[in-house]
């Protein structure tokens, strides 16, 4: 019999997608305006599928490899356990399908959002606000419905009554399907990354800069897989991406959960491993009510718009540290004030993250100001101030995230060092107090696409001017609000890394004792394995910070996240220089097409963009996935802990300073867009060139933020991930 | 009585330091040339030594507060010995000798290399090449010299008789005089790395890319700013850095030499704490002879001339590594053999990174080709893919570190990863083993700015065209050998920051043992404090990769290297945006001045470089100085662990990313402007946009490479030596 509580996230997942359900009939009842209008919107929807059915179909050759894999090592080699395929798959599977749903929702929002637009800008919020919930619920509802499910499976094979070992046995297995969406989450952040950038790239300097035409005008043959990468990256990727921090954060911290309290036994064990599917069904259901608060009267002023997104999220944010404290008490979880500490730690730092993020990257700031001013004497200063800026501005959040993992580490472990395992649950408690209110914060990050693009729809369709002015302002409301999601990524992505590096020796635990390693020698004492400390675990495998094998691991693991990103930048690179050729064939080739007078082969275009991601993607993506075995196999369990230490404190900094430079280019442009330091064009008409540097700006930004950056996130946890399923071959090679 | 072997490396000492004034008095007794050339030299040297005595005069108010500190808590608080505040202060005067000789002769050793190649390119060559072997010369002698006084001195007062405490004693207090060469250092790297890019970016945005006027054309007001950015960025600064690499690497060897052979005692432990200096002296003495025999017959070719470099430097690499294998054998090492085997992994792996550092800056290879033709796209594209290409260029470095680590641990430990003690010995001698000819491969390095700034002056002078194309040759063959010169510095920084690592925890058993924590319990054992095992130091101090302290030290570690570059590159954006707004007054108050009948005010252009530089070193400096004090007091021994780890790990990634990119963009602009993409004039006579797109590309890498990255090196060495000088205190403040 599984506890009651429990049933709160399945109920939770339910009901995020029922509300979702209802949320995609009531956009679909819209008009989608002008036969114009609706010809794009297919038009992008068909080249956003066409991507996705391309990506899948990759990705689909690479989850059967894998799967193959997998299975050699659970029946062939046993080093597994037989469920790691079936787990490994099935978080795939959800994870695609979470980019799947979100993106053909933006995809027939967008001109009825733009039509929307034209009667009220209050409608046009609502109905992209509304169809970004879709996404943002489907999210946390197909990730609470795999995790319910597995659970529920899981138990009936390894019911609890068989003793502790059960609950960690079950949890770890789980965790391989968090490997699945990561896998998943990585080629759609990959992917996406590189297409829609080499579209947005491509467009630009061609488009904007040499043949002087506005963003989204349908005489350039690139914008329709401009908008399309709005689609496949910021919407299908940032999915994908949430999906696998979500799941990610939950797994480790169950997995924690069941070692932390597999001494205790009993219920103290089940309530730790279901306290975080618990808070996030809580959490699920807050944001449903959240949602609903989003509501503005008639005529309301942009302010009223804010005020009333920040009411949902900030309710939601409040109800849940209440509500959880209750259900933490109710659960009888032993020391429940502690883990609720962990709790809103996470939170709060999730916050501030997000505040200096937007103080960072927002032009009401002087950061950014600041490098719209370096624009008056050339691009090169704008490069190097915005460089300049984003390598501040990692010392905020990482102090934050500092400061965060101790308290959550102490609070949770009772105010001791030595309670390693508590501690460690703490941390992963934090990352899913962050990530709790997901169903609303991912809805406000992803009405931001549906805003862009049908500010797109408007200005491809001809529309008034004043339309393109309203999408625009709710894009620039959208921007605020996706700083503080970002923070929530960022901030959870390094406290699960964090977390997971205890379930990798967890991992490797039950790997020793499936070898039969069932005791060792430490310190001239016989412990046995399985109720050996983490601290002698580390001892037995010589895992300290004098070990040249770790020492080198972390070199390597710093190197990965530099080499990985320098990898996306240069696919970047290359795919848009192949649209750029493109376009400016078609320009050359047919002088009609900036004439008006033809239309332009948008297909190939999208074509173009799509062979470039597929086949750009794959070296880093291998690159994420091989390191770790390899590490494991020549450096062993010491070399691969100092991989993913040095992973996520190189790749968690290095992500805060690419998405922040970006940011903070992309804004400098809005801000000199909006007039000042001259506007777009001097007073004579000519092209500004303060603009034209800011535009420069912008551009290198594009890949920063928008590929090398969040790709990162999911790096650095996919490839503890990888060490963990991995660990039974690292046992088995390195102690036989 | 001093075991006579040691006089190798003062006698080394003396040799260096006489042939340097050899070099010198030969290199004055050249003619400058016309009047005209001899008073631009003089501009720039009086410019240069001005700035030279402002940098001294803060960089000194900052070490009496720091000697005070010292002071304080050696004879206050009594948590440091005696020597320390005088070997800081030494260590300090030293480095900063070594940079100013440096730069007196490389001051007037430019007009006299102008003559020199007015006359012919061997000449040229072999005038540059002496006056850069100056500065070789004098870093190694100095050094050398330092050591060698301090080492007699101390033997004194604590003769190896006393027992094996003595040399651990000596040997950790000189520790604290590369403390002081690394304070120096760093001033001197991160100001005048701030003064020669806010002049190169403000002579360059305003004279090439506003006014049209050629490099160090004598219209610019920043040219003789410029000119002396060369001279105190490039030569003074690289002179106190490599200063610090040098005698970091000696003196972490030399401690680490006696602490893993105090068991053993007796002459095994002071012949391994000699090794490191008498291999330096050796080396120095080898490139003296390298020196010698870069000879060419009148009229050589640049391959010839090159080759005849080479020829030098080669000689000293293969002579070193020969004559210690007989030296280490002739000292009685234990396992000399395996010591041998560490000190030629040093020199292979310093080899092979200046070999791939060559790959991806030299536009004789495809990277830097590849962003020359992204040039073609504009200047965004140019940035992206150079930002790639530098990313990328982490790799092999990085893994030949890693590999590099993990050997010379092996080597020297005899093949046993728990023989800590010797492996880390071997890390230490890989690293001098890489330096040790440092003479020769300084000189290749420093002759680079000499030839640049020959070129100068012959362009400001009117010399004929064919001069600068001499030294543009000259210059050119400089880039090829610095790129050895750079792998080198990079290598051995980060080794010599893993051997630190041990000597910090050596630092701390000493404050144990000072402040009466004779014994301690690990494991349910007692172990004496003075003969524990770094393991079970470790184990005391709960110094584990599961540990939130050490886990949050290594986040603050890598933050601290992106947020350093950040300020660093945030200095030379503004100190360059002075400079641009001073020229364009300039221009704009004397239109003569732009049609050469007006003299441009070129001392108030020095004036604000100056100004600028010593006022935004300050921050990044006592950040660095700073953070691992604080460190220590908050989060104890581990913190201190986890900040040195993540800050070599992220630091040495992160250093080798900006020099590289920085690299390549140099060189991808000069590749254009060889001819190849149009050149630098289109056929019409107008500017050739694709070559001004690489010029911004190049003024984005100069803050890279010049400032941000080599600032790098040091500042993880730095935060190091701060840390072993500091351990007093933080043991004092966390077991009391």
């Amino acid at each position: 019999m599984l506890n009651p509580w429990f049933w709160l996230a399945p109920a939770g997942s339910v009901l995020a997608l029922v509300v979702a359900w209802l949320f995609y009939r009531n956009m679909m009842a819209q008009d989608e305006g002008t036969p114009r209008m609706a010809a794009i919107a297919l038009a992008v929807r068909k080249g956003a599928m066409a991507y996705l059915r391309q990506q899948y179909r990759v990705v689909t050759v690479i989850f059967l490899c894998l799967t193959v894999l997998f299975a050699i090592m659970a029946y062939v080699l046993k080093v597994q356990n037989g469920w790691v395929p079936f787990a490994f798959i099935t978080g795939g599977f959800f994870s695609g399908l979470a980019g799947f749903f979100g993106m053909k929702t933006a995809t027939y929002a967008s001109a009825r959002t733009a039509h929307a637009a034209r009667q009220s800008l209050d409608r046009g919020l609502r109905l992209a606000f509304r169809s970004g919930a879709v996404m943002g619920l489907v999210v946390v509802g197909l990730a609470l419905l795999d995790i319910s499910a597995w659970f529920v499976i899981l138990n009936q094979f390894y019911p609890p009554s068989e003793g502790p070992g059960s609950l960690v046995l079950i949890t770890t297995t789980m965790l391989t399907f968090g490997m699945g969406a990561s896998t998943q989450a990585l080629f759609a952040r990959v992917g996406g990354g590189i297409f829609t950038k080499a579209a947005d790239v491509g467009a630009d300097l061609v488009g904007k800069v040499e043949a002087g035409i506005p963003e989204d005008d349908p005489r350039n043959p690139a914008t329709i897989a401009d908008n399309v990468g709005d689609n496949v990256g910021d919407v299908a990727g940032m999915g994908a991406d949430l999906y696998e921090s979500y799941c990610g954060a939950i797994l480790a911290t169950a997995a924690l959960g069941a070692t932390a309290f597999s001494a205790a036994g009993g219920s103290a064990q089940m309530n730790s491993v279901l306290a975080p599917m618990i808070i996030a069904g809580i959490g699920t259901i807050l944001s449903v009510i959240g949602m609903l608060m989003v509501r503005t009267r008639e005529g309301a002023t942009q302010k009223q718009l804010l005020g009333s997104l920040a009411r949902g999220v900030n309710s939601s944010s409040i109800l849940i540290t209440v509500i959880s404290a209750a259900v933490l008490h109710l659960l009888g979880l032993p020391n429940a004030w502690g883990v609720w500490g962990s709790l809103v730690t996470g939170l709060v730092v999730g916050i501030v993250i997000g505040k200096s993020t937007e103080y960072y990257t927002s032009h009401g700031y002087r950061p950014t100001v600041a490098i719209a001013e370096h624009a008056r004497t050339g691009p090169a200063t704008v490069i190097i101030s915005g460089i300049g800026t984003g390598l501040i501005s990692t010392a905020i959040p990482v102090s934050m995230v500092s400061i965060g993992t101790i308290m959550a580490f102490l609070f949770s472990s009772g105010f001791s060092f030595t309670n390693l395992s508590m501690g460690l649950y703490g941390i992963g408690i934090a990352a899913v107090g962050m990530l709790s209110t997901l169903g609303i914060t991912l809805a406000t990050d992803a009405y931001g696409p549906i805003a862009d693009n049908a500010g797109g729809n408007a200005q491809m369709a001809g529309l008034e001017k004043e339309v393109r002015e309203r999408t625009d302002a709710l894009d620039a409301l959208g921007n605020t609000t996706a700083a503080t999601g970002k923070g929530f990524a960022i901030g959870s992505a390094a406290l699960t890394a964090l977390a997971l590096l205890a379930s990798y020796l967890e991992e490797i635990r039950i790997g020793m004792v499936r070898i039969g390693t069932t005791a060792f020698e430490v310190g001239g004492r016989t412990v046995e394995t399985a109720s050996a400390t983490l601290q002698e675990l580390m001892a037995h495998f010589d895992i300290h910070l004098m070990n040249p094998l770790v020492l080198v691991g972390t070199f390597i693991g710093s190197m990965m996240a530099f080499l990985f990103c320098g990898l996306t930048m240069q696919a970047v690179g290359r795919a848009a220089g192949r649209m750029v050729e493109e376009v400016r064939r078609q320009f050359a080739e047919k002088p009609g097409i900036i004439r008006g007078e033809d239309e332009p082969d948008y297909a190939r275009c999208v074509a173009i963009s799509t062979r470039g991601a597929q086949h750009e993607m794959v070296l880093p993506a291998a690159l994420a996935i091989l390191v770790p075995i390899a590490t494991g196999i020549v450096l062993g369990v010491g070399g691969v802990m100092g991989l993913l230490l040095g992973g996520v404190a190189a790749g968690f900094v290095l992500a805060i300073f690419l998405a922040n430079s970006g940011g903070a280019w992309d804004n400098a442009k809005k801000y000199i867009e909006e007039g000042n330091h001259g506007g777009k064009k001097l007073a004579d008409g000519s092209k500004n060139p303060v603009h034209g540097a800011a535009v420069i700006g912008d551009t290198v930004g594009d890949p920063c933020k928008d590929t090398a950056g969040p790709s990162l996130n999911i790096l650095i946890k996919l490839m503890s991930m990888v060490a963990i399923v991995m660990a039974g071959l690292t046992v088995t090679f390195h102690l036989l």
